[in-house]
């Protein structure tokens, strides 16, 4: 059917919305692909929802393909299943939670472990019915504390979840390879620029988890990179420990009067002072105890202190994978107040520990290993200790590693130093284990008769970010630029001039293209060639053809909108190339 | 693909579900196609997925065929639009609220009028945008007091809801026979035995409005029709009122006592007693007042009285239609405390009426015209009143036509009785006017440059719904019989028979037929002939196809779901044959 844009439901807008603050958002509602209903919540407009569809159908194809099977929960669920695995609580404000008339909890879902995990335990008895991957492409709800860029961070959106069931461990990792190399198939066919990264599993527990990440400096996530190939979530780099030192014939910690020193900086301009040495002191050789809370999800409150580099900041995300599900909150005013043995500004490891006089749990980064030598405060205003040695002056009680990570740390995999990028979560992959199983009993029969609980996996596409991701990796100035496959359209077709010649052309070409199963938009308005060209480059249909007044002398002009290169084309043999373009992306089958 | 049933999640049950009442929800939940995630919540099987999807495809056919253009909304909504349109309060506890994490109301959509006439009144400008249709396929919301029947009546469901918006009454009309038209296709299309009856439009405002009722004894809508054609839903069956009678001459009313008359036919047996006469009296003749109490949306409760012939009985789906959006309460113990006046079982005219002693609204049924003579309640126990004269001895605050419908009734066309049925409501379509357009101020130019408000139609199809009533319509004793369009496959393939020889065969003939496009099930699952019969019967693909030990002598069966004739055929042209039944229903082509 040829879409045209005369009675296509379609308002372009000129203006950026004032709301918008990244390409996608700006150009999706500018050419009039979703509109806004409320924050993080969207509407999908006809061009939007041809986009949204194609992606779906990419999606269903390539799980299709690895043998998963579709099926559809509801997304108002209730309270019980989550209550039994803890991620009614979990989830805390995440959650949007809602009763019906007779006071029952109930959920919308935002992912669905459980009810996949009971469903299988309902319907499936034996190993014989294993290995089985089951997915949706369903409606999601999460209420994000700060939705963002559009249909990029929503509240409601689309998403395709599966899970694999498998009776062992060599049975999940089959599971995840195939999902793996599916996922690959499809972020390939969206024409994503992609990177898979090792992945915390964060609230979802289970083991081995990768992400996929589309290539974008407006994504949210921070991935790293080494020379020798490793890639990884920053959330999910771990640190390497330098080895631990011998502490004999260490000088002894000496504490001393340390005026003015209310930095980093100048604290280390005094030590140079006192203790000129080569290589000199630097941030590196400080101690920074850094305090915050911990609001775990049944709503108590954990101080918690963190030692670190004094050159390193906490990476507040990589803090927050670590201690998920709880919520990480600053340490204020009142909090202080509450334990007076902490002296701000010169906290030091001597009232810090479970053991210690503030019983406030504390926690190491992975370089402080015994034998380190630090600078660090005194816990007396004006005072720092020198000389401090871990193992020997002080021990945390345990290890975090949540300092932020740089450009040119070095790399886990010992490959040479990091780069840092950031990236858009678009796929999620994790050995889940039987988390779930045992939480919700989900058993099967063994082949020797024996009650086993089924390992599993647990796989998910954004499926109306990707809309946005694809958006935000292809676009320019003026407007969008569709991968073919994803398009509302394989074929712009503009009518550029008045009369009957010049409309019956196009109107032809428009058949015949139909005719044949070329997807034609065509803008058949009562408008100037200059606004319908603007609108063609907004919308970013891949293939531009102009019928204008070149007509009368049997030409028409062919526009690829992602290179801006036009080429004539001869009007009788038109349709016949363009479907050439539309099937090959060339002029001619030969790709010349 | 070929649909293995080795492989698919399926688990077909001997026994009904418990809590299933009817044929369509036992049959869905046995063969696998739907399972309950919660009360009136419901989880799509791969099986029941597809014939969901078909339905959908069907419907989005037929929108698209009259040019209605597809989006999407969210389901999550904020409040302020349905505050706007009072529907926020109107729909009182069918409607899901919940709060976002700041505390910010919204609501899971039930229907979504409000944000079609926004986004119109945001997209369209000028009456050059007019008429235009839009649609949507998407979950609804409803937190109805009885969930029943499975799939037939749940709180979240698939729904097909759109909307029409239009200049002037004659674009109005025009776009509500275009979807009128497109309804007939559908249902057809779908199999359904349907029927079109006039509908009262209940809480969505509006004047023109019919329902398409599937056929069906399980059906929660009653409907009527009379010899001349014409059809109501028994909601909005308009009682014709009798000419109102001479007064003068009449005798006056007298007041008697009546001991031990606690019925009407008690009652009617004393009037015959005391003043024999021929016709002799029956419960027609008496006046019957029936109390009730309104609750409206706002919380506030009104008594209100009813009178009407003893005869019949208030029908509470009449009544909750006409006083909607009040919800409908019994009178209890503690309202007649509060209203001494009413003598229970004895309650007369002389009390009622916003005028009377009580205050209570008195509405009368349309046949208590001025003239007609009635025995009633004197307001005194024990006592009553005869030869009480409409329009002499009282009058109502208005007419109430909520009696029950029976059988043989008068038809409102004058053609003679009516007949009684029950049905399925699968569509409803409606002339909403300018009540949400009004409220939300949408308007667009005229051809005059003059701001008017535009008029809307309002179009229903109960997409998951229509699953079950396919169902209902379709099935016998051993499953489900699905029309082919529906149908999760075209033919369902029997291995019926051990070794390779038969397996070959079988995988072979699947082959060809999926090679051209014929949807196959195979059943090659290790059991026994018997139990797949069973199974094939029970999900109800409408062609089955037995490969068993006739292959030996080139020969398999060909068996009809629906009629049980089964035809043997040479291997050799089987599938030809088979392609055949599936594209035309027959074995030959000329029907033979």
């Amino acid at each position: 059917m040829i879409t045209r844009l005369s009675t296509l439901f379609l308002r372009t807008l000129r203006e950026d919305p004032a709301d918008a603050e990244v390409p996608s958002h700006r150009l999706l509602v500018r050419a009039g692909y979703v509109r806004r209903a409320a924050p993080g919540i969207y509407t999908w407009l006809p061009l939007g929802l041809k986009v949204l569809r194609n992606v779906e159908t990419v999606v269903r194809e390539e799980m299709d393909a690895i043998g998963a099977q579709e099926v559809h929960f509801p997304a108002l669920l209730p309270r019980e299943p989550y209550e039994a695995t803890g991620r009614w609580t979990e989830y805390g404000d995440n959650l949007f939670r809602l009763k019906d008339r007779k006071g029952g909890d109930y959920l919308l879902g935002p992912t669905h472990e459980e009810m996949f995990t009971l469903l299988v335990k309902d319907i499936t008895s034996s190993y014989k019915g294993l290995p089985i991957s089951l997915y949706q492409i369903q409606t999601k709800y999460r209420d994000e504390a700060r939705p963002r860029a559009g249909i990029l961070r929503g509240r409601e959106f689309v998403m395709k979840d599966s899970y694999s069931f498998d009776i062992d461990e060599a049975g999940l990792q089959a599971s995840y390879d195939r999902h793996r190399a599916a996922y690959v198939r499809i972020f390939d066919r969206l024409g994503l620029k992609y990177v898979i990264v090792s992945a915390m599993s964060g609230a979802m527990g289970g083991s081995a988890s990768e992400e996929f990440l589309a290539d974008s400096e407006v994504g949210e996530d921070t991935y790293v990179r080494s020379p020798g190939g490793y890639a990884a979530n920053v959330e999910a780099v771990q640190t390497p420990a330098p080895p631990a030192r011998p502490i004999d014939g260490l000088p002894a910690a000496h504490v001393e009067d340390t005026p003015d020193t209310p930095t980093i900086a100048t604290l280390v301009a005094v030590a140079n002072e006192r203790y000129p040495r080569e290589p000199a002191f630097t941030g590196a050789d400080t101690l920074k105890n850094v305090l915050v809370v911990l609001r775990h999800p049944d709503g108590t409150r954990e101080p918690l202190a963190v030692g670190l580099p004094g050159d390193r900041e906490v990476d507040l995300k990589r803090l927050e994978a670590q201690v998920a599900p709880a919520e990480v909150e600053p340490f204020g005013d009142e909090d202080f107040a509450r334990h007076p043995l902490l002296v701000k500004g010169y906290i030091g490891p001597g009232v810090l520990g479970e053991a210690a006089a503030s019983g406030i749990r504390y926690l190491l980064d992975p370089r402080v290993v015994p034998g380190t030598v630090w600078i660090t405060g005194a816990d007396v205003r004006g005072r720092h200790v020198f000389d401090l040695v871990a193992g020997r002056d002080f021990t945390g009680d345990g290890t975090l590693d949540v300092a932020e990570i740089v450009e040119g740390d070095p790399s886990p995999d010992g490959s040479g130093p990091l780069t840092l990028a950031r990236g858009i979560e678009m796929g999620h992959i994790f050995q889940l284990g039987r988390k779930y199983a045992d939480a919700l009993g989900c058993q099967v029969l063994d082949a020797n008769g024996k009650l086993v609980t089924v390992t599993m996996g647990s796989y998910g596409i954004g499926v109306s970010r990707a809309v946005a991701a694809i958006a935000e990796n292809s676009h320019d100035d003026r407007g969008l630029i569709w991968p073919r496959e994803i398009a509302p359209a394989d074929v712009h077709l503009v009518i550029a001039g008045k009369g009957p010649e010049i409309a019956g052309a196009a109107e032809d070409l428009a058949e015949a293209l139909d005719a044949v199963g070329v997807r034609v938009m065509l803008d058949d308005r009562n408008a100037s060639p200059g606004v319908k060209f603007a609108d063609a480059e907004l919308i970013g249909v891949p293939t531009v053809v102009v019928v204008g007044r070149g007509v009368s002398t049997g030409v028409i002009e062919l526009r690829d909108r992602a290179t801006g290169e036009k080429t004539e084309l001869a009007l009788a043999e038109a349709a016949g190339q363009i479907v050439t373009v539309v099937r090959t992306g060339h002029l001619r089958p030969d790709g010349a």
